[in-house]
């Protein structure tokens, strides 16, 4: 995961490449906590951070979005008692770029904080 | 709407009443701009708000959470990029109490402000 932290989200176009079949393995083990899920055809990655009540979930909710304007690369954080649910993709290739393994090995600091 | 705005969430318990099927065609209309959904057999509210970039969709999101804890009732708040949709029910009873009415409205409040 270290390799992923050190790394920068870099912009985005529409024509930037998804990750390989072989990319996505490789990075995947690098954030085994996460979940790939595939939402209207979009692959996603996906983590449910848990917390003993709704003000402490709430705080890792604005972690998590200093980290997404740092990174201008914005996740879906679904806020609930006890819960913060992070997702993320880029919406520009509607898949799955390195940017968004960046981001989730960066989320996973946040959490361990 | 007004009438709900007056109004704080009561406790709830198991065995609290379910909104009638009557009950809800009245306080549905008061606040016109929810949708009810149903999720896992278990009805919902559900509003999309839009706002202009994340900041503002975060910002909204810490008001509604504020909310949330002052009426100890607490929604489902996804915040995306330019967008925070808010969700309502009693998990206490699996489905909607009057609460989730008071609360739809205070939080149409304030989206206003």
């Amino acid at each position: 995961m270290s390799e992923l932290i050190k790394q920068k989200c870099e912009a985005c176009h529409v024509d930037a490449p998804k990750v390989s079949d072989e990319e996505l393995a490789s990075l995947m083990s690098m954030i085994p906590s996460w979940t790939p899920i595939v939402v209207d055809e979009v692959m996603q990655l996906q983590r449910v951070y848990k917390f003993k009540n709704f003000k402490k979930a709430l705080e890792f909710t604005n972690k998590v979005a200093v980290l997404a304007e740092e990174e201008f690369h914005h996740p879906g954080i679904l806020t609930e008692w006890g819960k913060v649910t992070v997702t993320y993709w880029t919406h520009a290739i509607k898949g799955l770029h390195k940017n968004d393994f960046i981001c989730a090995a960066k989320t996973e600091e946040l959490y361990k904080d």
